[in-house]
Order: structure tokens, then C-alpha cells, then sequence
């Protein structure tokens, strides 16, 4: 029996992703997908190469008869839909940012609201790369931000090995494309606004993201100084690459520290001295590609590129369904050539 | 004593081209800019390499103290203003469809609402190339629709020298890029709709700029069959290329009248057998770029290539502005380099 | 048992994408893979997501280990080797012109050399949904060319029911993406030059393309008059939609003849009514749309659209092959999503 | 009398910006152009909207008429052209990596080939915002590299006021459109290859840029450890965007020596508090935008845009030639717009 899934936010670009990857996913069905403003239409008139499937408003998802939602929301949104369905009995998948911060404090400062269901809170954060004892048949996953996804996995095992100087500012230089701001008309995501423009944006302490992705490296010990965080828009539809600049006590330590904790995951591409990550490596698969390069004493760069709507969201959401319900990880993902 | 020019909509992108147009301009000076959204604020906060002047509102535009305007705004609310704009002695530059067609019922017909300001029609029509003895010294001009440009261009010359098969289609294929669609945010402008896309709409015979195509080619005695105009979106920014497939009495004739014509033309680039136009030859320039290839017994192929916001709109604008005040016509234009 | 398919050219393009398809079909393996430019690295020196193949040279293809070639050679390099492999035995799928056109000399005069192997002509053209008796169980199947697989999909219907008016011509506006260009490094294909850029080329009747779509047509009986066919370059990578406008005897029988030939096809999305082809319907697909636009009286808009390096090229490969060898056709390409 | 001005190499990408701006230039006229692949045929032949003008053989220059020759060449090949240019008496403004670097055992250290013309240097390294004194009537001037204009603007005042913290390394991450990698034919630049994606190359302390940056900032007695250095490809034509990292004793006193040095600056727009610099402010104009960000304590956010082909090659080349020829250092570049 495959496992009947909802999914909230069908219409978006990572909802899109997520009914293309359950599609073909052998242990789960699409049972239900609401948008509230095409509900009454199908999925097909939202984008021409999607299924064929009725859209329904979110009050109107059959939750007594699905077993598992994947939340493709807005922050603020997501979480009382959340909190409903678990009481239903329902697992959840949150693609928001809602359930990522354990402290709602913390939540309120970042997202200038207060946090939405705070009883949920803390919820195990699914970057199963990074520790998927947590996850495994969890009832509830936050599904990490595409930024950080990019960051932590770039970041993490320097931290959990010791390697970052203590104090010294970690610089994640981040490019990513248009698609990580929705689908909802505004002027600076126009075409003719982008096309031939390059623009950093949030830079500095300023960007959303820098909650989980310290929150993470906390919890990792990292005694590492500030993490200073600029991200910037390309001129392309998908794709992260953010250039890692690492103070780090012993620059070839860092590569068998990488080697340790990716060398054996299947969607982790770490690239062999002299190539360098790039979106090429990346794009439209589940991949995260990371290559290293020792700059100076000292300072170690890393590359790190991942599909912002597939690695930074929806294939993510899917290894962290497939951890919930204890299938194989990559299950739906793989081959994903 | 520069002339003085207010332009109504200056925050779209026709409107931003005609304040660097006019900023430039010898003869002419710009007196206020409108907007309604962004009344209050600098152009320069609307796009970084603007000029740093104030926006109001169009109800606070100074109209007795300045000599002409320019309306870069959608129908239905141009006409109004370039009513009470005539009424205060000023002249006055059409960029919407308002004025463009002479019979009101025509409007209607296309536009689906009744004609704003039927007294004022008809008023001539801006394309110079094709006449401008009703130009000099108008005190308001119908300046052209930027498809209705290029499609009028590459064919008027056959019309007027009686080279078209009579009953025979005029098939008008041609491609915009995306600025034609407006600075205003909607779903299929944004970036990842478009950037790897390329998409028809409108085709056959349903496009409004079809009204003003035959309206001209009808005045120039055309006994062509139908205009059959099929518009496509490019994903790049800027530029209309037609591609036109005409069946004509004598291919060898063809060329002599394009050159009768356009021969001396400064901004008419008619290239020479074997060269065909293509958005390179005008992009970012006031020309139109024409090319004709024979392309079987009776049957031309007419490239014609503009830019969309220039030829398309602004500085067809600025020559339609020149004419009006007795300028050079092509003062403020060039050199374009 | 595997059929063990050797792949001749596998760096270009066309090369890498049936690569990708044939490493998830059920009923093949790739058993080599050739280029004589990175002959002793891997495939995946070449790009970044191929897998990880080694490269030989084609004289040093395994022929009598191999049960398939496909040729993935520019022309005249490509019938020679043909010839060699199906002296092994070995079946053959041509991606080349070289086995497209019947008559040496029709090949002659549109590729200005002598046809290296004319023993070889005829061969059946591989366009299934044509026509696939020809190709069940063949030994060597000429694959179409990109251009003319989107022009004849588009016109084969009304010329077989013979709608089309006789003496009328035929236009087909055709846009490609640039990686119909291929890898080699060419100046019209950088990047530079190809940004903000649309151009025409080779139009009317000067494109290669425009023999096989005649050939094909001429079979069918068509009595339309000439074919004029304009390509234009796209700036994207790929996809190649069709605009054709075709002068038929009737437009309202013209849809019923596209439901009949594709109804039932699993590989073709004949649009309803209202709803246009754009590349979004099929680029990473091996789908073919098509809509139909009656515009005029006896004036049909069909739009094709197709992509070029999968159903102009490698999937189309795939149809064949999987017709040659008697599998289901759509093996290795379904569910294409 | 307009000086009378040579251009090598007119048919790069900087070589036919060179032609646009001189030909506008109130002071200066085109002598000759050269190319060695096209020598015969007229500039316009590489570029649609080029002037007609012949193009010549290095060696068929009237190096005896001239006044100055602008040197757009690749490195080897271009000093010892400057050195007879100067044999001659004219003046001679680089813009090959050849004199940039004062002492040759370096240059062969980067460049892996003993330097062409030794005996030719030091000579005044032009960028005149950082110094002008040097170069107002030099004899020959060494135009900067792209990528090392836009690192050095956004650190020479820090490192001249002393504001870098000693030892700690400055990082610069710099993002480039293609016209940067030239218009020589090659694979990683095709359209195919750079559309989609984003990719870093030479990172850390690779490229060759890093030894001019280094000159500069050891002329200025910067005391700050290892600039590294990250270029990557944009999907874009052109622009540098350099996102710079600079610890530094006192963010507060950043903006103060940013205003002082460039407050006045005619070609450079340092933007207000809260506005980020971006490849919008200024491609297609000769302008340097700069934002400044602090970060966090200590760390400042410098971001540095330029055009490459502009203020990054030949509109820095004629502020330099200005400079040369004591004429206003803005001749022939303002009004940009």
C-alpha cells in the first residue's frame, strides 16, 4: 500500500518538484493538492507539463484519509496547518521556515511575528547528511532552508571536527537562482529585471537563514566567530552555489574530515582536488556537489552547489519522508540521471 | 529656450528610455515626470541609473507651465490626459493606443471598451518613415504600437508600389522580448517562466496591434489578403524582430522600392542582399534594420529588427516630438552609438 | 539479455543525451562509447554529470561484440561507418544526414560533396509516428533531422488527407535553441554573441533540413507548393518550436486529421483549442506538442514544439532502436517526467 | 587636430568598445584598426553595429602618422609592439597584462614566459582614481586588468589609511560575465555551456590578476595577509561584481576614507547607506559603483561593480589616454547615459 501523500502549496516551484518526485516515487501516491488560488483548476494549468491533478483549497484536504503532508507554505502559514495535522495523525514534512528554529524567541526576532504554534516546537531538522538518527521515523521533520542546506553542508564538518579557528569570521559568499523566490509576481524577479543583472541582496547578519545555520553550527560546538552570510541573485532559473571561506587549523585535515562524513552518501558528489563545484554538477538532480581548496595557511574555500528546489527543498523533503516512514533514503530519488 | 516636456508613466520601461532620450535631447528639457505608485519618491530609487529627479503625481503635473508631453501609459487612461493636455495649449505625444485608430468603433471592437475621448480622433499617425508631411508641426501625434512598427515597415513599401498578390495572406511572424509586456509584475514575465522558454500567443488574428496594421496598410490601397500576425515571447530583454512572409508580384521590384523608400533613411539600416537583420543590428539604437530575401517565385521574406522600446516606442517618440517642433528629426538621436 | 549498444560521437550533444537514456533503458547497456578528440579520458571529463564511461576511438571500436551502433557523426563521416557495422552484422541507428535522403545525387546537391556511401540509399527514415512499419525489425534506420522532425510532424496530417491547397506555399518559422549548433567551438555560438540576440539564418530556401522535409512530403503526395523554411537562432539552449502556416481546404477538418494520426499516440500532446505550444511543453521531454490555430479563412497556424537534442534527435534514436529490436517503443523514455 | 589613434586588436570585445567610445570622443579621431584574422575586411563585418572602417595587419600599421596607439592584445604579443610604437614617438596605452607588473621575474612567475620587453619596465599602472600624478602626460600607461580595477577600487582605501587589520586575509569574491574570457572560440564559453549554470574557476590564489592586485596594495604599504581571490562565471554578457571581505580596525572610519577618496569622483558612484551595488548600476557606462556594509565588528562588506569591457578595459583605457594627453579625464565618457 503506497503512503497517501497531501501536498499544501501545489502551485509553487517547489511543489511542482515535490508532485514530480512523488510521482514516481514507489512508495508513496499523491492523494490530495491544494491551492488556494487556483483550487478548482488542475495542476496541469499551473504548468504544462505537470499532471493532471485537481487543486483543492486547503480547508478542503481529506486529512482523515491521507497519511503523511508535505507543507509547501508560506512562514507563519505552515505550522497551524502542522499542528492540525498531527492531531489528525497525519506526519508532516514542513518546507517552511516555521518549525526550523527551536526557540520561538528566536523565530519572532528573525521573522518580525510571533512564532505561529510555538507547542510544536522543537522539531528535528531534516539535512539527514548531517545526523538522521532524529529523523528516522520522526512524526514531524523541518525541512531545512536552501541557503542553509548549502552553508551547513559546506560548514558542519569543520565544525564537528574542531577545525574552525576559534573567533575567526566564517564567510559563506552565496549565488542562487531566481526560482528560491517563488512564483509570486513581484518587479525584482521580473525577467527583464534580472536578465543581465547580478545583485547581492540581505548581506552581512541580515538574511533569514542565519538563524537554522547557526543554530546548527551551535549545536555542532563550532567556536567559530561570526557567520557572515551575503547572498546574491544570478541571472538563471535554478541552483545554489555559495564559496565557503573557512579559518581552519589544518587545511589537509579538512579533507579527510569531509571524506569521514559524505564519502559514503550516495547524493554527495565530493569532488577530487582541482574541479571545482558548479551549478552544471547540480542542477535538476538530488545532488550536493562540494569541492575544497586550500588558499593560503589556513583558509580553506568550499564550494558548495545544490538544485535550490530539489536539494534545497523537495528531494530534501523527500530523503526526510522516506527517513519518517523508515523506506530506503534515496527511494524515488535515484537513479536521478 | 529648451522645450518643455512632461512624461506621464515615467517609471515604466518606455518611459525610463524617454528621460535618458531627452536628457540628452539639445532642444528639450525635462519639466516634471509622473507616477502614480512612486509619486513622492526620486526616478533613481525606480531604476539605479536613472536621474535623480522627483515624481508626482499625474493631478499635481504643472500643465501651464510646460510646452508638451509625452503619456507612456496604459489605454483607456492616455486619452484623457491628452485631452486636458490639448485643452492648456500643450503638445501632446501618445504612447498608448489610444489615438492610433481613427474610427472609435474600431477601438471598441479590440480594446473592449468604449473609446475615452472619441472628439479627438483621428489624429495622425507617428511612423515617419512612411509619411511625416502630417507630422510637422502637429500638436498631437498617435505615436505607433512597437509591433505595429516593424510589421508596418517591412510592408508598407510593398503596398504603396502595388506589389502584393491581391487576396494573398500577409503573414507577420514575429518575436518581442519581454520588456514589451511592462515593468507591472505579473506570472508570466517572471524570470524562470520565461528564461529557457520561448512561447506564440495572440496568433493569427487576434493581437490588438492588428487594428493599426490594417488600418495603415488599408490607406495605403492594399489588396492583400488577410494580415495574419502571430506574436511570440523571447526570453531576452529588449527587441522585435518580424520575420514576413509576402506574396509579391515581382521579388526583383521589391528591393528598388525598399530602397526608394528607405535609401535615405539616417535611421533605416536596409542591408545589403546576403545579410540578414537580426536584434544585434539595433538593440539599445533607434534604427530599424531591414533585410529581403527572395525566397521563391512571388514570395519575400522581409526581416525587419527594432528595438521594442526605442524605434518600438521612445525614440519614435522623440522623432515624432522633433517633427512636431520643427527640429531636426533626428535630434536628440544621433549619433546613437 | 542486454542489447549492447555502441555510440559513436558520445562527447557532442546528441551523444551525451542518449547516453543518459540509454543507461536507464531496461532492454540496453552501453557497451562503448567513442570520440576522437577525448579518446582515453571518461565521459565524464566532458561533463559534469555523465557517468563515469571511458572514451575510445572509433577505430578501436569492439564492433563484433556490440549488437547496435548509433552514429552520432557529422555527415560523410558517418555512412562510412555505418557500412562497417552492418558488414559486422550490427544493426544501425544514423544521427547523421547521411542515410536521410533516397538519391545520391539529391544529397550531392545539398551537401556539395559526393555521398560517401550510396549503397547504402534507401534507408528507412526513422519518424515513427509517420509511419513505424518501415522501421519494425529494421537493420538500419536513418534518424530525422531536428528541424525537419518538428516541420513534418506539423504537416505530414494535412498532406496526407490532402487538405492542403495545392500551388499554396507552405511556411515553416522555425526556432531552435543554440545546442542544435553543436560542441564544436564556433564564434556564432558563444555566449556573448548569442545573449540578447535572435537572428535568422539560411531562411527561405537555403536550410539542408528542407530536402528531407520535400522527400518526405513528396511521398505523402502533398500538392502544396514550395516549402519555405526559415531557421532562427534562440538565445537558449534548447528546444526548437515551429510556427508553419499552412493554406488547407478546410481548418475545421484539419484538427480531426491531427486527433486521428495522434490520438492515441503516447508521445505527442495535441493541445486543446486555446492553448498554444511553447517549449515549456516539451524541453527535457521526448513529447512532441502541437496546436492548431485556424487564423483565416484556409489559413491553419499549426505550432510545433519539440526538443531538439531528444525528440529531434537522441529519444527519437530511442523509438527506433526500440522498433528495430521489436520492444515496446517507448521503453527507456516513459515516464519521461 | 583630433589625435590621430591606432587600435590593435579592434575586433575583441574591448578593441570594438574602444572604437565606440573613440569615435564619439570630441579629441581624438581613428587612425587605423588592426586584426590579424580580418585584416581586409571592414570592422562591421565582425560586428553588426560597428562603423565601416578597414582593417589592417599589425604589420601594415602607418605607425609614422599616428599619435597613439591603444594596444588590445593578448600578453607576449603586446609590449613589444609598445615598444616599437614608442621607438616611433607615440604614446601607448596597454591594455595587455604586459606592463602591468614591474618587475619581470614576476611576470614570468604568473605568465610562465620570460617578459617580451623588460627593458620596458616600470611603467605608470593606470587607474587614475587611485593616483593620476603618474600618469597625466605619461608616455605609456599600463590599463589595469578587469577583475584587479574592481578588487583594488574597493581596497586601496582601506590599505591606504591603514584600516586593514594586519595578517588577516582579505578576501575578494569576484563574479565576471563572459566578455571577460574574450571572443576567441572555446568550449567553456559556447552559449550551451555557460546558460544555466555558475561555475568558479582559478579560486584562492590562482589567478593572475592576484599579482597586480598585490603590487598595488604592497605600493600602499598594506599590511593585511593573503588577498585571495575567487573569480567565477556569470551567466551574463558582461559586468565584475566583486563582493570583498576586509577585516578592518574601524568600520565606522571606512565610509569616511571611501568619501574622501572617491566623494568627488566623477566616473564613481559610492552609493548611500542601504543600497547594495549591483552589475545594474552600472553596465554599458564607464561608472564604478561601491556599497559598504558592516558586518560585523571588524568586518566590512565592500561591493565593487564595473563594467568589464568599460571602466574593466577601454573606458578606463581613455581616462588614461586623457590623462596622457592632458585633456579633461571625462572627455569622450560623459554624459554616459
Amino acid at each position: 500500500m503506497p503512503i497517501k501523500a497531501g501536498i499544501y502549496g501545489a502551485t509553487g516551484y517547489t511543489g511542482l518538484e515535490l508532485v514530480r518526485l512523488l510521482e514516481q516515487h514507489p512508495n508513496a501516491c499523491i492523494h490530495f493538492l491544494t491551492s488556494e488560488r487556483s483550487a478548482g483548476q488542475s495542476l496541469r494549468q499551473s504548468y504544462p507539463l505537470a499532471p493532471d491533478i485537481p487543486l483543492i483549497q486547503a480547508d478542503d484536504a481529506p486529512l482523515d484519509q491521507a497519511d503523511c503532508v508535505f507543507l509547501c507554505l508560506p512562514h507563519t502559514r505552515s505550522a497551524p496547518l502542522a499542528a492540525q495535522a498531527l492531531a489528525h495523525g497525519m506526519r508532516v514534512v514542513d518546507l517552511s521556515a516555521d518549525l526550523r528554529l527551536d526557540d520561538p524567541a528566536i523565530y519572532e526576532q528573525w521573522y518580525r511575528v510571533p512564532h505561529p504554534a510555538p507547542d510544536l516546537l522543537p522539531k528535528p531538522y531534516g539535512l539527514p547528511e548531517l545526523g538522521r538518527e532524529m529523523l528516522r521515523g520522526a512524526d514531524c521533520i523541518a525541512n531545512p532552508g536552501c541557503y542553509a542546506t548549502a552553508a551547513l553542508m559546506g560548514t558542519v564538518p569543520l565544525a564537528r571536527h574542531k577545525l574552525l579557528i576559534p573567533g575567526a569570521p566564517l564567510i559563506v559568499d552565496a549565488k542562487s537562482g531566481v526560482s528560491g523566490a517563488g512564483r509570486t509576481p513581484k518587479q525584482n524577479t521580473l525577467f527583464c529585471e534580472v536578465h543581465g543583472n547580478f545583485s547581492p541582496y540581505s548581506i552581512g547578519r541580515a538574511h533569514r537563514h542565519l538563524a537554522e545555520i547557526e543554530q546548527v553550527l551551535a549545536a555542532e560546538g563550532s567556536a567559530s566567530g561570526p557567520v557572515i552570510f551575503s547572498p546574491h541573485l544570478l541571472p538563471t532559473d535554478r541552483g545554489i552555489l555559495a564559496t565557503i571561506y573557512a579559518q581552519v587549523r589544518d587545511t589537509d585535515a579538512a579533507r579527510a574530515v569531509f571524506e569521514e562524513m559524505y564519502g559514503e552518501e550516495p547524493l554527495v558528489n565530493l569532488l577530487p582536488p582541482g574541479e571545482l563545484a558548479a551549478l552544471a554538477h547540480v542542477v535538476r538532480t538530488p545532488l550536493t556537489a562540494i569541492s575544497l581548496t586550500p588558499a593560503a595557511d589556513n583558509l580553506l574555500i568550499v564550494v558548495v552547489a545544490i538544485d535550490n528546489l530539489l536539494k534545497g527543498a523537495s528531494s530534501q523533503a523527500v530523503q526526510n519522508f522516506n527517513l519518517m516512514w523508515n523506506l530506503p533514503e534515496t527511494a524515488g530519488l535515484l537513479p536521478w540521471r
